[in-house]
């Protein structure tokens, strides 16, 4: 068996999105396994949080129509990309890539509407959905042990990748590819970093120098 | 000519020591060239420049007995190494790197002692040093000039290098190299990940899972 690597997304992140668009690639080509883990912003970024050795502020702790937008958003994802999940590995990498895209590459708000459109993607059973979003307190317990582990990590931004040997690392990219040999170019580059002898810590543009983005139309080959 | 790259460095800083130690390496290969640019972290972190659009609050502005620890450690290297440079450029690294090595290899206080030190490692004129140290006007004129250009690249931490097509990333990296080879290797590392077409923004480390350091011994082989 191939060891798995973790991806730590937030549906309310594009970087987050593009991680796992390349995950995607190159699990469909067979050359890694990823498993979907979920990191909350809103909680990462909490003033009750700040300076705190461990959250005592969690997402899992507040009711669903709480907080500001990316709180009750976020975790309306996160739940019911767990339920989707339960519908088997392939049905949640489909809702949660057909969210992913709404939100960031037809810009649509990340709320039911798109949740249901997302779940109607994947081609989920929408009534085994239903009834798995249904159980409020075993999706919420799956979340929390996602938010703790983020925690004990370190984690404070998606999309975070953690190698098999335990190496983990924000990677925040600009450009989307859904290309086999480009994601293995990225994702090469990604371990690379992390094994160098170097013990690379950060790095991290200046701001006035940030990094390309590539054209419209590249991209638009690319992910044609 | 070979186009130069510049590196921005603090003498309060242990990355931005490495980082100049790594570019010494390559530059004594006749693989590249690096020009030494001064950017301040006092300044940079200041609370007065939080939020602004360029800094109000200037390192150069200040007495050179004025402020905190670090405001007037770093305020004194800066100027003796503006000074150091007027010697020649050998003499500009070398003084650089002897007062690098004494604070964060030797562990010594950045102060004058340490300054006249690296002078006397780095073999200059005394008499010469002297003279131009008395010029403080135009020292602090060309140290504006950096801190400056610094401000305007968006520099942020030390060290940052610019590459000649004017990509600037802070690279922070835990370990220490005089080895040609393995300098050619975390150089070259850098170069790719910013011109990699996933236009990467950001690599960092999740924060309990930090960089590792080489073994001791290890590096004193390879600054052997």
């Amino acid at each position: 068996m191939i060891p798995s690597n973790d991806v730590f997304l937030d549906f309310v992140c594009p970087y987050a999105w593009r991680g796992v668009e390349l995950a995607q690639v190159l699990r469909q080509a067979g050359e890694q396994t990823f498993r979907l883990r979920h990191f909350s912003l809103v909680q990462g970024n909490h003033p009750d949080n700040a300076g705190q050795p461990a959250p005592v502020w969690w997402l899992t702790d507040q009711p669903g129509d709480a907080g500001e937008r990316f709180q009750k958003s976020s975790l309306l994802a996160f739940l019911a990309a767990q339920a989707a999940a339960r519908q088997g590995e392939e049905q949640g990498w489909d809702f949660t890539l057909a969210l992913f895209r709404a939100v960031h590459e037809e810009k649509k708000p990340l709320d039911e509407d798109a949740v249901m459109a997302a779940a109607g993607a994947a081609r989920l059973d929408l009534q085994q959905f239903a009834d798995d979003r249904a159980d409020d307190d075993g999706l919420r317990a799956i979340l929390r042990a996602d938010l703790a582990e983020a925690a004990e990590i370190g984690v404070f931004g998606a999309p975070t990748f953690v190698l098999p040997g335990g190496e983990a690392a924000y990677y925040r990219f600009e450009n989307l590819t859904r290309e086999l040999g480009t994601a293995r170019q990225w994702w090469h580059l990604y371990g690379e970093i992390l094994h160098s002898g170097a013990g690379i810590a950060t790095v991290k543009r200046a701001k006035n120098r940030p990094a390309p983005k590539a054209a419209q139309k590249q991209l638009a080959q690319q992910t044609a």
